[in-house]
């Protein structure tokens, strides 16, 4: 049997009727906002080059780790999914056959955010209006394919029809910006921004450091094999990088963890993660000090500091020896940032330049650290509910763990971070309905007025994000 | 004032009536369908023996650390209510008496599942409609003392009556699973299974060990001086197991903590712990290397792997050398699993063979951990709350923090867990109600399909337990 | 624009009709008891002096560290708020200005419990029906200040006013209670006390604790460079506490840390601590044995002990060289309960004539430590959500995690803890209403009956707070 697909128009709002009504009215007022997209990591040159998407699973299916670590967790290989190994073989080709497996397995998604963002793509940018299923799957496959040969369904139509007004991706120091550069440059006027990502230059474990090191000081014409030369790399690629209208840097780390080393010190370090050897504890202590280096310099250039801490990386070993990085199998950690952050707050925590943008995926710190540490520090603001818990439950667990604590204003609005083009206008509505509901009930049960809620909704939706980030 | 005892039709179900209207509907679905226990500790000579029980304080009391716990808590000392010292001195001996404790202090199980659970059986199984109290104690203890007394009351008819389709007991390999076997040659239909439980051969800190590791050998015939006969010892008692019906294991470490260590390693660790010379490390390192084996040998023999890791056993360092284990005096511990389990997954984690049911007490782990991994690894699924969480809050703090990231089809349904053989259909009706009403919710605000929710309940209900343990 | 400044009378109830009509009855039975504020720092010179209170400024500014730490987050420097700085230069004398600044950053509190007990305080103490906001500032602020020069604003009427039963400051065993005395010896009714903390003479971090060691010898004429002269100096000065009125004890560890040290061991570390010699982890166990003659002396002389523990205090190093203690800048930690609470736990826990009431700002304890902890145990209580966690949100989670396994009766009522005069009626109806809530959902889901919720309501906002601090 072939079901409807139906986005009811008051998705995600409380069933209680009053506060429905309320989220509705709030909502009504954000859904048209324009989209800002100050994090994500979309690929730049689909709107430099602007060419069409190939079809319906090298879009939907093979860059999005939510997608194949579902069906991967119920016996699906990658090989089925046609994700190219290291080894290259067995690896299916056909799109189509792919394209039925995630027909066959969609109902393993029930409950789960992807599947809402999948159904919205379906209805609103594709107007499906039956559900994906074994017997729709060609019906799927063929409409999706038909519509992606269109001039509608280029990459810079729809970031049109997305109402997107900024949107940044994430590029390393060692990239030239060479597709940004060309959509500044060209007659389209969608402003595509990069953020200044420097874990491959300063993350001693990161495959390649050595030689990104090497790199690095050829394409800044600084001695990087001297940690002075080096912080000159970084101070040029920054520079560089504004130049571009980046606005903000960005710092995967293991852990939250800060120092601030003595000079001596940190050029003897130095000088042992280049030559390859350091320890994983030493590697640990220079991306520690690192982040308090980036600090200064976002002190001196205004670059908003955005810290994404406390990932077990490539889990799955024989996943990440045969298909490499980002393939579903990254495992969030225990996180700690009372003791970790203290070094670089010691130093540069109460500077009126700083902003330093903090995100978890450890939600126990919620309540317990980051809203006690952003509801006192100037510098710090809490970035919204990362990666696994980019939710409707989990953006709940985060307005009502941070709020009482840091209040609204330490907030910064919403990152989609996503690599799927199409799910943007999807995970921001998400996000717009979720804070709508969460001021619906402040409102139902007296904490906030409505004239309030009404001015809290337009920020959550727009302005904090677009101050944030200086955009 | 004696009041009025009332199971209310809609009790747990949300207070919104559009939503209790679809709990109410899903779970007219599921209310009916067969119990599957998958994981419990009933005790197996009642199906065996089918000799009545004795009376309300030892059939209700004694054995049910949720109620002597609070009940302790609260002043009323172990002795007080009957529990047999190993001094054996001043022990209450009338029953009755120790009943009319309950009745009197029954004030606080208020808010709690015991009091959900007592006045469940209060009412459905002994068809009482007052309430306990001081003034209703002789009544309740001679009623339900009279009823026991009657065929009807037999366990064997109570679990015909209560629908259960297949129960599970836990041994110790060194048991011989008579009373089992005495089930399975009877000429009764109920289903009364086994789980290997190896901990009194698998950890060198359990009372008894080092006795249990040549007991262990003598059973088997084989040479448990040698780590190669230990593993041959566990596979035949495993062999012995599964012949009699027994589908899965079940691990109760301190931590999730699993190693694979080197052959010479592991067979020189093997030699110290069977001296009785072992640190606590040491002890540690072993019980996580076992794991490690016993996955290999799940994956060999198709058990179903259980791990329910993460508690301080025996606390009250009083009431341990008084009155022994499992007197209400565990308490759960911070667990970890990401780092923890990686050497078992490394080595097993992708094997489609295996499957392995995490468990935990440490709830923060539920977003950031436990659906992370079941998210991604095929053999690893999720199991109920447990324990101090099988409750309503606890039921619905699990399926919202689980669900987003795992799905439903990593979950494995619910499992009672309990000593306590007359609370099992009320737990599992508690469990179905809750996850009716979750399903309901999401139901409400448009996250699911009704037709959705109608399969998912059921599936909740009955069919992911069923498959998950291979039943 | 003005608003209008309106308490809804039914503010924090849920928005479901049923839910709100029995929340409104339940607490239509609890608004008006008298308020048992056991715990908190107020200053009793207040109540012994009853001056009338300065300025808007000095009595809800200078104070309030919830609202400077908020102001503070957002660029307002200390020294705008006219808080004294150790170095003297720069700060803001003119307490108009400064309210002006509250006024004009109201709207960063929107969804903090510090806006709520604000305007509480605004509305129910001070008459306001208009919001404070820029153009209402002077209004305000001038209302204020000329109704606390009249009488009826005095200390003493407001506690009256308030209706005030009995509250508890907390005092160093270095203060001589002098102001409490002569509240004693006053002719006014109203009950003020005080609470032993002696972390000043327990905690060899303490600033100036060594020299605090010697006063305390002095003070009780004992020889504190011996520990038994210096446990003796301790049990002379809590009887010198408990003469006065007082009823309990209270410690502020950074971790909850027990120990129970040998004889000579324990002298060895006295010596050292005084010395002024110690390493942090010899602070630390020195601490962790001390509350274990804490508790000690608590089964001598009956006085309640309260362990507040998990703290980073003074995070903030520009702040806290500047202006010192207590300004906004502490920290929540992880804390540990289970292992750590032990070895008390050995000595004493099952002593009938122990009562330990345990707090903690580590959320995640709630369901996995202290709840199972407080189950058992007969000496353990919980103490209600503690300062972070002090607010609608906060307060919900208490129940819900707590609840199914320590029961109500091993929770202890409500503490204000604050050093906010006006703001404990406030916070009581806070705590009163949530409560309320939370019964009337249990009712409304059938998980306690009206009567029962009756009951407990009255023990929740009264009761247990008077039984458990033996008030």
């Amino acid at each position: 049997m072939i079901k409807k697909l139906v986005l009811h128009p008051d998705r995600l709002f409380s069933s209680d009727e009053k506060t429905r009504e309320v989220a509705r009215a709030l909502y009504h007022k954000v859904k048209e906002l324009p989209i800002i997209s100050p994090h994500g990591h979309t690929d730049p040159s689909w709107f430099s080059k602007n060419l069409p998407f190939k079809n319906a699973t090298e879009l939907l299916i093979k860059p999005d780790h939510y997608v194949f670590r579902m069906l991967y967790s119920h016996g699906v290989t990658l090989e089925d999914l046609g994700l190219s190994s290291r080894e290259g073989n067995d690896v299916e080709t056909d799109d189509r056959k792919i394209w039925h497996i995630l027909a066959e397995k969609y109902y393993l998604f029930r409950g789960t955010p992807s599947r809402m963002w999948l159904d919205t793509v379906f209805s609103e940018v594709f107007g499906f209006d039956v559900e994906l299923c074994a017997a729709t799957a060609d019906h799927y496959y063929d409409t999706i394919n038909a519509a992606l040969a269109t001039d509608a369904y280029r990459p810079r139509a729809l970031f049109e029809r997305f109402n997107i007004e900024c949107l940044s991706t994430t590029e390393s120091p060692l990239n030239d910006l060479t597709e940004h550069k060309t959509i500044n440059n060209s007659n389209w006027n969608g402003r595509v921004i990069s953020a200044y990502r420097p874990d491959p230059v300063v993350d001693p474990e990161f495959e390649g450091f050595v030689s990104a090191i090497k790199t690095f000081g050829e394409l800044t014409s600084e001695d990087t094999s001297t940690f002075s030369g080096y912080l000159a790399a970084h101070r040029k690629r920054r520079a560089y990088f504004k130049a571009t209208g980046v606005t903000s840097t960005d710092h995967g780390h293991p852990s939250a963890k800060t120092a601030y080393l003595e000079q001596n010190d940190i050029e003897a370090l130095y000088a042992l993660v280049i030559s390859g050897e350091a320890s994983p504890e030493q590697a640990e202590l220079f991306r520690a000090h690192m982040l308090t280096e980036m600090a200064c310099m976002s002190i001196e250039d205004g670059l908003v500091m955005q810290l994404h801490p406390g990932v077990s990386r490539n889990h799955n070993q024989s996943v990440f020896k045969r298909f490499g990085r980002d393939k579903g199998a990254d495992i969030p950690l225990q996180t700690s940032y009372v003791e970790q952050l203290k070094p670089l707050l010691d130093k540069y925590g109460t500077d009126p330049q700083l902003t330093l943008i903090l995100f978890t995926l450890d939600e126990t710190s919620y309540s317990r650290e980051l809203a006690p540490l952003a509801g006192h520090y100037p510098c710090l603001r809490l970035g919204p509910p990362w990666w696994f818990h980019d939710s409707p439950e989990g953006m709940r667990r985060f307005r009502q763990q941070t709020t009482e604590t840091a209040g609204f204003y330490n907030t910064v609005g919403f990152n989609d971070d996503t690599r799927g083009f199409l799910s943007i206008p999807a995970r921001h509505d998400v996000a717009r309905r979720m804070d709508c509901n969460w001021l619906a009930e402040l409102v139902c049960d007296h904490r906030l007025t409505l004239d309030e809620a009404e001015e809290l909704a337009v920020e959550l939706a727009y302005t904090l994000a677009k101050k944030a980030y200086k955009l």
